[in-house]
């Protein structure tokens, strides 16, 4: 079992070699992903879909359980409707397909297919929006969009991702803004009590917020390799897009206004920041309230009495309790390629049963997240391993807010902050005299850039620490994927 | 109360006048999809889109039930890929879109939307296939598909449309077959258990058998207006694709072989099957397991005592029996608006409880499909609840039953099946001797096409009914969406 071990683990490559080529590794061995034909656009293969399912499950949920109510827009806009609203057009248009011709016949006009779907969807509250009683709309779109980026990376970047999209109206800028950061918090909680990734959550620069955006808000994860991935976003888009689309209703006073509007917006990179935020040089390690496959239980010389019929028991017992067990009793394959197998798919838990554990009334039970093993008694083991899953979430957590805090430096200046990058990347705080001019020589000169002001700021200083001005704000810093 | 009822019904037109605008206003009025400012592309609303996720729900348990895993496909497929097969490029690229341009540059290759999946699919089983160990592939993809259809018409027939396609492989023939077999029979429990609708399943005609199949199966189903409606689809593709495509694996006898291929579809035009086979001039009216709201409970003078507070009684005790159920105690509006307005949508139980029915204590139940109104014991009225929505669906599906039953005729030559067709439409069973010829003639003369083989075939005569010559099969004629 040894040897096979360190046969297989030889085939990933070790992030601290190339981490890079690790996450790729990773990814290619776990048989989430595929390239297809065409260039950027992949295939999620029942294990990578498997996880976007379970990300949605939550976050259906919790969208339904504040009001949303899904709905389906098309999937191609007009190219007049996409130029209709100045910022969001120079964001996007540069990146979208084009579609040109339908059946053997030139259209009039060209269709893009939908980047994001602010435009089209304005378009129809435009038509539907009459009267105050109306609002707020709450409405929520699951589907794939398309940006054709120069390069892509599986899960990080793909030309053709799957996501949701949030679109709502309301009746004043304060319930916009409540709802902008009622949906971040949302995303919080998938981040933090479903994928087990702390984040830190603030507002964007003015630089780096959405296209036709009045302010962006964000989750950002740190990876292993100390940069920051950008989680989630959510907008309050004040009248940008609402003016320039006429949608108007007739208020309380009998005036005619525009409302004010959101969106945010979520989408399958969340699995690129689980498997960097927790992955080790053996594969995955899956949070378990991710994990399709929660417990795997592996019969031990599954011929001698007993043990079979025990697994399936185990099985059983597990699943009454709502745990997603896996009882894998195929005779194809050794329990050590088996052990080798889970572990690199990141399955939380492993329980072994053999003749021994049997005699003992008890069950191997080896956790993937710190390796370690334990005998439990089967008298009790639907308990044990239900809080046991639970445990394991909060060690996760706690395992990778102490890296998080161990990656996250205070630099008091440019030279600081490029040291930083350089030798010890991960998070800097330091403050910013808030001008875009000081926002670009960082990017320019350290390749990293403010992932966002955080709600809650500490004074690091009194002066920005690119100009030496007057600090406005603590800004996290980061390279980002 | 009867004045606004009175109203109301004028604005949906009687089915009797003009059936189409009855389908059109029932959809409008209800409030389930819109135009978009792309023609042919139309918007799902919130109460057309929760029946899509119903239906969703259904589907995705019986495809994991029976071993399917759900995977993603890109939305662009090469042109090169798309004329692979030469039936299904014949059938298919007269109505795709394509994208010509990717951002500012012009493509190399033309890419179309997936009208399909089957010819990028397989591309990639090709890529992934090499052993017999690895077989059956049991996938399928929830997605949304373009095709530029001439003609559009709500939920029937969009040019882009939500579905889900599965795609699987197998080592032998019988074993496609069998796949092929059992994911009709989902389509029909869908129909007949969670849909209230019945259906003539069998096989479709050369003529009428999707692009590349070496065999179509369907389920048929008839609507108020005696047409048929095509309500789910599974091929058995044969070796067609994985021949074109070169999907080999080692078999075990060492060969190199092509596996057998099947694929299966169903889609949103399921919903327009709802609103045929079971609305009236009053509205939708939804099989309760379908509905998005089953119950609704509407208090009666809310403000006298006790009202309310009972209301919100039974709403929790109906939600602890996982009935999906709405309090409606808005004060916008009339109870008797409230009646109409949910009779519109077709909420297949009314719950009203006011001052008397409390000093009673009872509740007033009233059904959507049969409009019968009867007291109700308020000390049982969960369990009462509970099995009135199974009686409900079962008189649903026999109503229905009924209904097909008598629209269905036995004809003997062309001259009834044109009589038929023209004064009491509806399915037609005939005898046929096979020829493509006859069944051209049925069409040309008629417009009625065979809709299918039956698996259970009676025989009603001995000659072709439109030859007069050896009768191979009975068929079902109707005119079709």
């Amino acid at each position: 079992m040894a040897k096979e071990k360190k046969e297989f683990v030889k085939e990933i490559t070790r992030m601290e070699d190339d981490f890079a080529q690790w996450y790729t590794d990773v990814i290619r061995k776990t048989d989430m992903i595929d390239y297809s034909p065409v260039k950027g656009f992949l295939v999620l293969k029942p294990y990578g879909y498997a996880l976007w399912e379970n990300i949605q499950g939550f976050l259906d949920r919790r969208f339904k359980e504040t009001g949303h109510e899904n709905v389906y827009f098309p999937l191609l806009i007009p190219e007049s409707l996409l130029n209709k609203e100045k910022e969001h057009v120079e964001g996007f248009a540069p990146e979208v397909a084009w579609v040109t011709h339908g059946g053997s016949e030139e259209l009039q006009e060209r269709l893009c297919i939908r980047p994001t779907s602010e435009t089209i969807i304005c378009s129809m509250y435009a038509k539907w929006l009459k009267s105050y009683r109306e609002l707020p709309y709450l409405y929520n779109q699951w589907a794939s969009v398309v940006r054709w980026e120069k390069e892509t990376r599986p899960f990080l970047r793909h030309r053709e991702f799957l996501w949701q999209e949030g679109h709502t109206l309301h009746e004043t800028y304060e319930e916009a803004q409540e709802e902008t950061l009622r949906m971040l918090g949302i995303y919080r909680e998938l981040a933090e009590d479903f994928l087990a990734i702390p984040v830190v959550s603030g507002i964007k620069s003015d630089k780096e917020k959405f296209a036709g955006a009045e302010s962006t808000y964000t989750i950002e994860a740190l990876m292993h390799d100390g940069k920051a991935l950008q989680s989630g976003t959510s907008h309050n888009l004040a009248k940008h897009f609402t003016e320039a689309f006429e949608i108007t209703y007739l208020d309380r006073d009998g005036l005619l206004k525009n409302p004010y509007h959101t969106s945010w917006g979520s989408s399958t990179r969340l699995i690129g920041a689980v498997i960097m935020a927790h992955g080790d040089n053996r594969g995955l390690i899956l949070p378990p309230r991710l994990a399709p496959v929660q417990v795997v239980i592996i019969p031990i010389m599954p011929h001698k009495e007993g043990v079979l019929e025990k697994a399936r028991a185990v099985e059983g017992l597990l699943k009454d309790r709502g745990i997603r067990v896996k009882l894998d009793d195929s005779e194809n394959n050794s329990p050590g390629w088996k052990f080798n197998e889970y572990e690199m798919k990141g399955v939380p838990v492993r329980l072994e049963i053999g003749p021994r554990d049997l005699a003992d009334n008890v069950a191997m039970v080896a956790r993937r997240d710190n390796l370690q093993k334990s005998a439990c008694s089967l008298d009790t083991i639907d308990e044990t391993i239900a809080r046991l899953l639970d445990t394991i979430h909060q060690d996760m957590f706690d395992k990778a807010l102490k890296e998080r805090e161990e990656k996250t430096f205070t630099v008091k200046n440019l030279e600081e902050l490029k040291d930083q990058m350089e030798n010890r990347p991960g998070f800097a705080k330091m403050m910013w005299c808030g001008s875009g001019a000081c926002e670009d020589r960082i990017k320019m000169e350290t390749a990293a850039t403010i992932r966002c002001i955080p709600f809650e700021e500490e004074k690091v200083g009194d002066c920005c620490a690119v100009c030496g001005g007057e600090a406005k704000h603590m800004v996290y810093v980061a390279k980002a994927y």
